[in-house]
């Protein structure tokens, strides 16, 4: 029998994997960075093979990682993380670095360090490619603040997994501990995140008009009440 | 360039990766379990060609995850992390389950959660293999301890990444920020930690005979000084 909590016990970073070239190029958040070799350095990251980005690391065989930190604004987690580069470039306005190696773009807001790595192999998972890098650039951008993880993201800022990611879990699939319902809630129409008045201690009518989603940044207006 | 310092930044979590039947099995200390898709839960683990525990997952097409929490004790680090079961048998003594769809070991020594996986695609990484199994059963050991991260190993529990390890790095390649050397340096000859007594204002000598390495309990008399 699989339960889905113990899922969560498995922890991760979070970062913007991002790829193309100075013309075009996408980004989007990952919990799933690794290394899998060490000599020479390899670096793994899974992509679903709808992300826009996907097509951009086939295409340029590079990708960049940007290593997020725990205070990232919510901005980059709505930005990179619940909308999709088909509608608009989200490489604009960012501070963008450019790989020296192989021209990728990199994401240098709200980042600490860097790599830079040449696709050398493609593993088909099923609904992700996993890309698997030899590592050519890394820097650190601040060596001050402290990493995000996944946990952090999800217990202390409240965001929750997009659908595209490897990590995403059916709400169905969990236990009635979080299905409780008590007062409304209220979910977010980008990221998913729930507004829970019963947790929060105040009606989501009472909120400010100018108040935005904690976990990406999306307006008071675009959340819709959840009904059991 | 690259930048060591860089792939520090990096988060993973903990793990014990075990394999084999009831009549014999193995585990080694991993840090690379991420999951790969969500539909079927998929996940990945990287394991060195060299790990003993390797064979086993080759031969048996299956691998269980435990995941370590914040206390785990340095003995689990040193009898999974630093030492070979070409040498004994790593799963003697310890509490074990086994899966009830393959049948391989699972410890549940200072875990908080365990995942049992069937082999479905072997990537072969170069000095490692990367497993992708699918998810049959999971499970809470432990829903209160917190899930020990590779940062919080490093940073609190002073841990060292073994030889065998993806994200082994050679002390050499890192900058001279920790090669300073002041007062004197000991070793651990079974994991590689650092006893320096610039940092822990105490000479090495002073310790007590019964003090033992705090990442993998090996006894003081198996240190060696280091020599620049």
């Amino acid at each position: 029998m699989i339960n889905y909590e113990a899922l969560f016990k498995i922890s991760y970073g979070l970062f913007i994997v991002s790829s193309g070239d100075k013309n075009r190029g996408n980004g989007f958040i990952s919990n799933t960075v690794f290394q899998v070799t060490a000599e020479p350095p390899k670096f793994a990251i899974c992509c679903n093979k709808n992300n826009f980005t996907a097509a951009f690391i086939v295409g340029s065989k590079a990708f960049s990682v940007s290593v997020l930190h725990t205070a990232a604004s919510p901005d980059i987690f709505g930005r990179f993380g619940y909308k999709s580069g088909k509608d608009f470039d989200k490489l604009e306005g960012m501070d963008v670095g450019y790989g020296e190696s192989t021209g990728v773009p990199i994401v240098l807001n709200d980042s600490i360090a860097f790599l830079e790595c040449r696709v050398v192999q493609t593993v088909d998972a099923g609904t992700h490619f996993l890309f698997i890098g030899e590592l050519l650039n890394s820097g650190i951008l601040d060596d001050i603040k402290e990493p995000i993880t996944y946990n952090y993201y999800r217990q202390i800022r409240k965001g929750v997994a997009p659908k595209n990611a490897p990590t995403y879990i059916d709400k169905s699939k969990l236990g009635p501990k979080i299905q409780v319902a008590a007062l409304k809630k209220y979910e977010c129409t980008a990221c998913g995140y729930i507004y829970d008045e019963a947790v929060e201690e105040k009606r989501f009518i009472d909120l400010p008009p100018d108040w935005v989603c904690p976990s990406c940044g999306t307006a008071k207006e675009d959340f819709i009440e959840v009904t059991a």
